[in-house]
């Protein structure tokens, strides 16, 4: 299946544009969980048990995997996914960008390794550096365009003749970049104003928006500047507020509140 | 000891300004290799033990471990590299590039998994994003600024003004975030015009140069125009040309005396 129609269907399936962040901390993960053999995956097992119902996406953060030395717990957790809620589509967050032969490999990494839908990269070295992610129909990327950190302005502010960078990134990323359909961008809940902007220039180009929850991005401003038409394009992603949203015995039941309240906010304003 | 004094060493101890990049491919290592119990490691050991001599620096690029599940093998390498060669520095080329809370992980894995001296690492997120590498004086970042390969114009040179977007990226490492001089720079040997202009906006701040070799860049021209006044602040990477000198048996003789070969041309031109 193509990765647009794959997207779709999760969204459909779902009804939710939901996504969890598995960006899973040691130093806060329940200690009944941190004392057990393989606690990342252990944590996330339950998370995702808890909130499938709730998302049309998970997104594992690999440096937290990375980190630990547990890539082997990110394939358990990929493994998972597949199996428990098929339908659901993940993204491997690495923020990729290299050129070449050493694309390919990263490419190898996501798609192959931990058989995500899509993987984060960075734009900064160009077109070259982002045909390995695009170039199968079933696999796509999402560009980081407006990221929802203070210092997104250093450089993503910059004014290029009338535009400023992150607005040619977008462009790029729609017009050059897009001929399999299966580019997205991340573009931060944090900046309202700018995501409206954004999805003028782009028109159906789905969004990755971090930055809701514990980052205090407002949700009715993200659903009325970034949604599509159709109430889609958007996968709205928390990770802290749910991951963490108890520290104790019932974490998963806290998160699972947590994601259903977010997931019916967003609903309410489509 | 201070990042920029470890350098100093390593460029004074081994009177070289080479590099090996550590890129290694399964598909290129010789067979009698490929079928031993840890391929990656043996091999890189092989070239290790007969280059140590020619070079200031090994830089391990990690979508070759990565790619292949063998981020094990990368922690041998480095643990190999520092007790065979312990005063060539490292740097870890992971092009990393997040926010916050996880730019701090990919920090822990750069530094204290792998324990190298440098990591690179993309600028698109701004200087929050830079921080994490660089607040400890003993560590070090490699920022992205003008990249090797064909597509680094489609945003590296776009004009800011009267500027290019590489160009603010190089004024900003130098003069914000090198505040610890532990700030390297990414410049490309296939363009040493613009390295020339780089090198005349940040003093000495040292570049690590990709680019000859395998991607066809000319040593005369990054000496003349990368070189400081006394004839250093260069790290010049070579990887494929180094690592596949011979496919056979005798890889590792090879590439000895293709590292001896580069690091005699650039000493010749310093």
């Amino acid at each position: 299946m193509k990765l647009i129609d794959r997207l779709q269907s999760a969204w459909e399936h779902s009804n939710s544009l939901l996504c969890v962040g598995l960006d899973p901390d040691l130093k806060k993960i329940p200690t009944h969980i941190r004392s057990l053999s393989y606690p990342i995956f252990e944590f996330n097992r339950r998370i995702i048990e808890a909130t499938a119902e709730f998302v049309c996406c998970y997104k594992p953060q690999i440096a937290f995997y990375a980190g630990e030395k547990a890539e082997d717990q990110l394939e358990m957790t990929m493994q998972f996914i597949r199996k428990h809620c098929p339908n659901v589509i993940t993204i491997l967050d690495s923020k990729r960008g290299d050129i070449g032969n050493t694309a390919e490999m990263y490419a190898k990494e996501a798609f192959e390794r931990y058989q995500a839908d899509l993987v984060t990269v960075n734009p900064y070295l160009g077109g070259d550096s982002l045909n390995p992610f695009l170039k199968d129909e079933k696999k796509g990327a999402v560009i980081l365009c407006r990221t929802s950190n203070p210092g997104a302005k250093d450089l993503q502010d910059l004014k290029i003749g009338d535009k400023t960078l992150y607005q040619v990134v977008a462009e790029k990323s729609a017009n050059e970049w897009n001929s399999n359909q299966n580019v997205l961008l991340v573009v931060g809940a944090t900046y309202p104003e700018e995501m409206g902007q954004i999805r003028k220039a782009v028109g159906n180009v789905p969004f990755l928006v971090p930055g809701i929850g514990a980052q205090g991005g407002d949700i009715q401003a993200v659903m009325k500047n970034g949604a599509t038409k159709d109430g889609k394009g958007l996968i709205i992603s928390a990770s802290r507020s749910v991951l963490y949203a108890d520290s104790g015995i019932d974490f998963a039941v806290a998160a699972k509140k947590e994601a259903q309240k977010l997931r019916d906010e967003i609903n309410q304003c489509r």
